[in-house]
């Protein structure tokens, strides 16, 4: 493979031109006319089809139904909630015209559909029988990004889903938010093989207008973290501008309860980071548009018949396993190419036959993640065999990212030692007295936010990093994406 | 069930009042906060995630793949194929402003993504090894609407797929666009239960910037006619503005050939209106969210015990067939509150079980199309016996949709009669010079289209309806929606 097409840089010289390499040589994405947008391409568009189905199913399966919204909401429905306005204004896209015809109360793109939503619930609910509402949304936000883009990132517009829920108690709203969060963080470690942290955001970071934010944390290999789905409860501060109410069953009409909460493609960027390598993309073999690749090596046209024979056999066998298989059969390209090629695309497992692996009954499997050779013979177990080693390597990448979580992740106490670990890319264990005061002067200082207040975070002794009042609980803090 | 909960008009009495009644009481859509735009609701989604898995499994199958484009399109890009530009440009939605910033290029959101689509495939397709490419995307397409919006059939956002494929040749593109169009009408046929009739668009009805339009077009029961899909021939009227060109296998740079093709949640409209009937909508079974409802019905609490048992028996059995099947177990309302409101949502199916039924050893299915009752014994052959019914009610809404056809179809040759023909709603077969003139002078004075040239068109020696000039087709005309 030329230098031009494969991957000229090293991942950990150049994180972010490699990055950006794998997202467009892989052919995942690339870059729309209009700065700061990107489309999927097929193969990228194929994974978040593997994502989206499993986490749909998830949420089909505890009692969640799918619903659509349009792109486009009133500015006046928007302001209903002053400081969820406040938060999202300045990236807003506005239309301000159909056709020729100027619109009078402008429409904003949805940043997100909040307000759009709960507009529509407070006309849909009546009584306490009409609750749960448990309605998720699987469309594109849009929010403009002025600073430097980045596909799956950072882009002006991205796909995702929003769920918006309804409940007639704080407690069920509270468990609805927690019950979201664990479906997300068993799809992202199961699916996408990345361990992440759940914790709550501090009040600094939460999002706007919500009662509290709940958030999964990864860490990327360049050390930085990024934020992978969030689950907020939103008390009563949507339902009551929104006037989301219903009779209950004292006849007593009551403000709901309220969650909203997302995932988005970040995720797909966050798969590319963890797992790639200097060769290119490595995929996760559930989440892969293609699992198995079979490369037949043939040098004369009666070879070329037997092997490419026994590649469709065992196209067959394989793809009545339900495995998503392809023979690359491509004349004009040589096997090396070939084997290049689709490490780059970080497709799993490839499978390699010759005439003289025929002789012996054998294929020769090649793994995407460690590139290891394993010779398996064409028995009756072969399919048992493939699907076996496609299950190590889900365990193995899942294994390699808690190493990696592991070892950027240290516990600081002191803020001279803090600055010097941060510089290494870390997640920082600090003891914080919860002041916003203190959080800030590490954010100016040091560039570094609080990510996750963590669930099992543990109870500390130790003075707050900054200010060395007591504080109780230690706190995540990292630069993030 | 109060009449302010059922449909409060006839069919045949308010066709249009009856339509709006239909999809608001039944929950299939809901009115957005701004004019002109729906919010489908989970009812109907689940109507159109049926849909969209039926025809998404036919293209993958037929080599289609999925991508992922953004909605806003520059004004320049949409410029550059005029006659294109010039047809959408009076419904086009435009961002001017993100944030406060004011935005030097305008930009649209995509009424349809032609432009956009081809400026990535002219960067994406370098030699014919990269053709065929053909991706197709479901999204949403904005189209402001200035008449009087209707849900499903005129709004200004609608759900969609758009397909957009390259060739390298005129017949392969061609076939392409033959191929879509037998995809769309055995979905909507076996699917939605609706005949279609396929053929060509006229000159005048064509798609900008196509160099033909084939179309599938239904009558509805107030005999309009709708437009259900189409799929175009671009020939090369976008691959040279948009540079879309490949080198051949002699290393001769050329143009490539380009089709385009969609439907939208119009063909949910065109469901509601062929099938339903006075007590609201009647799904056919192959995309009703739920296929069968079963309403317990007891008066004591040791029978609702026995009955309710005996329920989820018959559920658990059902689901096990991959049937929808859900228990209407609410304590709040009565048996006949509950089967008026299933007959409203138009479940095709119910099964009312009570202890005399259950002594008796049987259970009463209800089809919702003829609403007739049979008994059904509970015995090793309940599930077939139920597998059938629904078969039937599905084949059954089918042949009732053929007779309305057939009814609603008229062959004339003489414009007095067309005339009075056309009053009563009716696919009217006449005979057409091909002049565009002919077709504006009919368009003028009634108000009817040239709906379709039909492929099994037959060949007539009578002369042009107007022009009295020789003709030697006919063609299908209609006032449409």
């Amino acid at each position: 493979m030329s230098k031009e097409i494969g991957i000229t840089v090293k991942k950990n010289e150049n994180f972010s031109e490699w990055y950006t390499q794998v997202v467009l040589k892989a052919q995942l994405a690339d870059y729309a006319p209009v700065k700061g947008l990107i489309v999927l391409r097929p193969y990228g568009y194929s994974i978040w089809e593997s994502l989206k189905s499993s986490l749909d199913q998830k949420l089909k399966t505890s009692g969640h139904e799918s619903a659509f919204l349009p792109v486009l909401i009133p500015e006046s429905l928007l302001r209903k909630e002053a400081s969820h306005f406040a938060g999202f204004t300045p990236e807003v896209f506005w239309v301000t015209h159909s056709g020729d015809t100027e619109i009078g109360d402008r429409l904003a793109l949805r940043p997100t559909s909040e307000t759009l939503a709960y507009s529509m619930y407070s006309k849909w609910i009546k009584s306490w029988r009409d609750l749960p509402l448990k309605i998720n949304f699987w469309n594109t936000a849009l929010r403009a990004e002025i600073k430097s883009t980045k596909p799956f990132l950072r882009t002006s517009e991205f796909l995702w889903q929003e769920g918006h829920t309804v409940h007639t108690t704080k407690d069920e709203a509270e468990e609805e938010v927690m019950t979201i969060l664990d479906i997300y963080k068993k799809t992202i470690e199961e699916e996408l093989a990345i361990p992440v942290i759940t914790g709550k955001k501090s009040e600094k970071e939460k999002f706007v207008g919500a009662v509290y934010t709940t958030t999964m944390e990864a860490i990327m290999p360049d050390g930085k973290a990024l934020q992978m789905g969030t689950s907020h409860f939103l008390g009563q501060n949507f339902s009551k501008p929104f006037d989301v109410k219903f009779l209950d069953e004292q006849n007593v009409e009551t403000f709901a309860w309220q969650t909203s909460w997302g995932v988005s493609w970040r995720l797909i960027g966050a798969l590319i980071m963890v797992h790639g390598d200097d060769k290119g993309l490595v995929l996760p073999p559930r989440v892969a548009p293609i699992q198995v690749v079979i490369v037949p090596i043939y040098y004369s046209a009666s070879d070329k018949e037997v092997v490419l024979n026994k590649a469709t056999q065992i196209k067959d066998i394989l793809e009545k396993k339900n495995l998503r298989i392809k023979i690359d059969a491509r004349d004009e390209f040589t096997p090396g190419y070939k084997f290049h090629d689709w490490e780059m695309k970080g497709v799993p497992l490839r499978i390699e036959i010759g005439p003289k692996d025929l002789a012996k009954g054998k294929m020769v499997l090649v793994r995407r993640d460690d590139l290891k050779k394993i010779d398996l013979t064409f028995d009756i177990n072969m399919e048992a065999g493939i699907i076996n080693v496609l299950n190590e390597i889900q365990k193995t990448l899942f294994e390699n990212a808690k190493i990696l979580l592991k070892e950027r992740t240290k516990k600081v106490t002191d803020f001279e030692e803090f600055k010097k670990e941060l510089e290494k890319g870390m997640f920082l264990y600090s003891p914080w007295c919860g002041d916003q005061k203190c959080e800030e002067t590490i954010k100016e200082s040091t560039g570094a936010d609080i990510r996750v207040i963590p669930f099992d975070g543990k109870s500390t002794n130790s003075p707050c990093i900054i200010c060395k009042k007591p504080s109780q609980l230690e706190v995540i803090f990292a630069r993030g994406y």
